[in-house]
């Protein structure tokens, strides 16, 4: 399936390097951890980083029930969301033409406040996210403590992807300037994991902990 | 000097992690890559990501001129912008105490098209903010190249970070569960110089760009 090109998601800078099907958008959503959300609070805009999960072309968002945020997204307004992951800097033969690599995506939708089993199933959503496995490690939540977060829904009404990736693109003229040109790959990579002091020194984390160790976003 | 505390700025969740002096905001606005930078357009809210700089508390963000962020920043909108960078993910002892460690600064201000002088200077400060240094190894940008890059200039009305280090907070009633607790600490990094294919094989990258290899974000 594609995303319908309209004036809402078009992009027209770069427009080489945009992608509308939902394989690429997905594939994005899926390998960030904390999407942009922007929506306008008394005609004034807003930007707050959250953590997200997705299911299918829904992406669930969770706070505090009492938090600003929540409590303005769940008056059901308009957002717009980027998550975007940094894979470079790309040093070209000009400052005009060098820039980043990166795989970038903005979704457009309908925030809702969700409740009741469909908040549970969100929950879910967003920890397998952030943390795939853990629910079955740590106890369940306590009602209280469900009931104390507040998750809304964002289903994708209009989204695009934009990936750019690979060598810098130099004027001819410049080709044969005498100065390296190239990248210099970003990545975001979890390092050994700290203990936390109040765990017994002879308590090593699951297997499947241990295992997410490598994760790099 | 400390962002006066508003309606606008004040960190209402967790606002013991709040900050509001000029030193902690720069900090992690010159730590940072990317801005999420925030509008409206059409009564709806829009959220790009841009590579910026910051000469004190004026941020300065640059695009195509003709691109859509540039011709709707021009007519000097409210904007609000959001830089984070994720320090770990936080494995509590339950779902509901997990969370992530970050570094947060949301800036509000308005954007301005600056052109002359002006915006050499702020081409000047984004160069050096992504790539310090290279705006000496390579040729200077022509005339033309400043003429087709649009530069907005935002200067700091409000700002607030939001920091959030170290163990997990858990509940008294979950210290003794029989489940590992700690971070998985999360850092952006560079990786090894990838040359340019175009880029002889004995020309080596200068030792500046060499000694960029390990920086970390």
């Amino acid at each position: 399936m594609t995303f319908e090109i309209s004036p809402t998601n078009r992009v027209r800078q770069l427009s080489e390097k945009a992608r509308y099907d939902e394989e690429s958008v997905h594939a994005i959503l899926d390998a960030g951890l904390v999407a942009q959300v922007a929506f306008v609070q008394e005609g004034k805009p807003v930007v707050v980083p959250m953590i997200y999960g997705r299911d299918g072309n829904r992406l669930y968002l969770h706070g505090a029930r009492k938090a600003r945020v929540i409590r303005m997204l769940e008056a059901g307004p308009s957002v717009c969301l980027n998550v975007t992951l940094l894979d470079g800097i790309v040093y070209a033969r000009s400052l005009f033409n060098s820039s980043m690599n990166y795989r970038s995506v903005t979704v457009h939708g309908t925030a809702t406040l969700i409740e009741g089993d469909e908040r549970v199933h969100a929950l879910s959503v967003i920890s397998e996210h952030l943390m795939p496995g853990r629910s079955e490690e740590v106890r369940p939540s306590h009602e209280k403590e469900i009931l104390m977060t507040g998750v809304i829904q964002v289903e994708i009404e209009s989204a695009s992807a934009k990936i750019s990736m690979g060598p810098p693109d130099d004027e001819d003229e410049d080709m044969d300037a005498p100065v390296w040109a190239g990248v210099m790959p970003l990545r975001l990579k979890a390092g050994a994991l700290i203990r936390d002091p109040e765990v017994p020194e002879d308590m090593l984390p699951t297997p499947h902990m241990q295992s997410q160790t490598g994760r790099s976003f």
